[in-house]
């Protein structure tokens, strides 16, 4: 009988995660994707079952201690032993300086930073214990470059940016491998289609959005680097972006 | 009549903080000093009254949005327009990443970053208005790097560091003068001294170890410079520091 | 019948190199190899002709333009298109700024940087008339860090890296995929075996020394990148590596 | 009778290097300049005289070894200790990359970075001599940022980065100051004047193009800082610039 391995991907709600958690799912991993509520899970869930995989879902908050605390102690009693985190939770918004609300900085932070943190902490706890682990974050063009109007948001991906590369260094020797990867362009999902339907119908067909099975590609060989040679930081964009 | 301006010096408890004011106090600026509370801010009060400068104190929480909005709202009302504001609170901790709470995750969070963001937004809205004004940031190595158990202080560091280069993208071009200070080394406070008596006595007589009125010499640097050659980012380290 | 495509690794004299190369082969490339003399080449082409493989070896000074040119253009006319460039010389010396001579930085710069340029940029001429390709750059530490002592390597390893920019802003838009590997860390060779044989044999067992193999699936992966998501720069690194 | 201190302004063809020169002959340095040619630094050295300064002008090509060796031992002996070296040549040219010839690479880092590094090499040895100097680089956009069209000069500017971090870090611990200037825009000059006249009659009375005189001044804020606190780079920009 082979080892149970899970993978789990927090922040599913989007093409890039749900895309991810089939990348593995399709590798013999077990999946557990979460996002706030249970429901939009569905469709992922049956995908990867259809596909002849294990997935469960879980609606949980991952800005919450003790939600995620308790879900990663179901996870590891109950599913399998948690091989690989993928942290893949965002909160982009643009507003003046003056417009940013106290309420809008604490949230976008509390998704993009606070949350990565307390995920990969409890990630960090099984996977020492057992001498082994991947733990990947999904950067931004913000995690790099405070743009204008990106306060809030930039300063949330820094903070991801500083924990993902806080821990590379305390957790590389322990056999733990953390990574963050800087997505540059815009990512084909819905919310992209929808808002500017005539700048996706030019990209699209060209490669100019970014293929979440392209991104989720390059997690899945982040996971599988030797060792010997593995990376902290890689960055993805579109051909055709400019930057 | 001169006109009255004033700086704001947002976390004066260290010996930076009190020596930035002091040199902006020499200059002719009304300086406000703030700390939690305000008792401590007696002696530097003092020193600057007695070079013959003006000097008001406020014990004043940085990292709660309504006593910040209060505090800038009676400087401006009774005391006189903020031509400069210095945001100078730390926040340096240092756990193994099991071991960070999302308590001090979040409080250093507060210290270091949102309440840069509460001062510096505060302070935009009444430059914006006037056209003008000089607004700084004290970061440190942390702002640039995650080092092994600072997740909790570099994720605060970098946040401000991405408010600190937002802001200055969208205010530049509105005349406001928007920079971030990388201190790279130990500053010679009281705290340093009594950490580690002997590195302290090795050090400071070589200079070995940021002396506060050279820290400060910088920022008011910084708040001279011609708007034709400004400076958003500069690092200051001792002279042996090894990096 | 299948389309002929030529991989060409200029600096194949080293462990990565001639890793990179059979990587390669082993997906159907035809293989040219360089060094500054043929000989050497011997076991490597005899490895991937072993191996079933198509490999052709040139001794051909890569800082010679007319040696440059000269190649590119029998490579393309007798043996097939340069699909794949992969630039690979180094050049690692260390010395005080005062005993640096101007030889050296000079000599450096020519294998670590103009080689580079005249290689990439040739490959750039064909396959901007083909509409696609891949050109990878071997980068270091000294690519991010001016070390002490390092004056002449990282000036050629910080020119390397500026020139694979640029070209990658600029050619990305012409479907040629341009990226920048930095190596952080000693790689498995007979110079580092034979310079410090206690700590290759401390580290070696263990992973702690780069894998040419490793390194080379990384550079096969960056070519096999979607067009949506591609990545300009990694870093590699043994997991126990402090940095 | 006080002490002579030697400026050497290394590069002093442009408005930059002119203002520099000036600045610290202010200060009471003997100033002396260099460009190619002899002739067209006599209005510069008019100027200096004229306010009372001491100054001599020097025809020396800096990429030449045998020329910059001498320079150095001839102002050594006859004029004074060097005390502050700033070298301030450019290069900046703009090509697509299969135009950049491998003339145009090889002269703009000739002129660029090679130049710098043989400047900056027997500043040090004088320096070391005397454990005490500063060394000062002129940098630019593209000292960071490889844009598109620029390997050439990127290249250039990256490689002079890397020797003036390399060389700080040496240094630093022998009393040497070096610093790396980052000017991120448009400075005021003959040659940006005559380029682009209408661009220059809307920005420079609006304080849009970086003022030669502004640098200056932090090229002299940078000689004075206190050893407990020197800067290594630092950026410069118009408050109106974007980027």
């Amino acid at each position: 009988m082979s080892e149970r391995k899970v993978a789990l991907v927090v922040g599913a709600g989007d093409a890039t995660g749900g895309a991810i958690a089939r990348r593995f799912a399709r590798e013999g991993f077990v999946t557990c994707v979460t996002r706030r509520t249970l429901e939009p899970l569905a469709p992922l869930l049956e995908q990867i079952r259809a596909a002849g995989g294990e997935a469960h879902g879980f609606g949980s908050d991952a800005r919450v201690e003790a939600q995620v605390v308790s879900l990663f102690e179901h996870i590891e009693r109950e599913i399998g032993p948690i091989e690989v985190l993928v942290f893949n939770i965002g909160g982009n918004v643009n507003f003046p300086i003056a417009e940013t609300t106290e309420r809008v900085f604490r949230k976008v932070w509390e998704m993009s930073c606070l949350s990565g943190f307390l995920n990969a902490r409890e990630a960090a706890k099984v996977m020492q214990a057992r001498g082994r682990g991947t733990i990947l974050f999904t950067g931004a063009t913000a995690s790099l470059r405070g743009g204008s109007g990106f306060s809030a948001f930039a300063a949330g991906k820094h903070g991801l940016r500083a924990v993902a590369q806080s821990m590379a260094r305390e957790l590389g020797a322990k056999n733990i491998h953390v990574a963050h990867v800087v997505i540059d362009g815009g990512i084909d999902t819905a919310f992209i289609q929808e808002r500017n339907p005539e700048r996706y119908a030019t990209l699209k067909p060209q490669d100019g959005i970014l293929n979440p099975e392209a991104i989720a590609e390059n997690y899945w060989h982040l996971h599988c680097q030797h060792r010997s040679a593995w990376t902290h930081e890689l960055d993805l964009r579109p051909w055709m972006e400019r930057w």
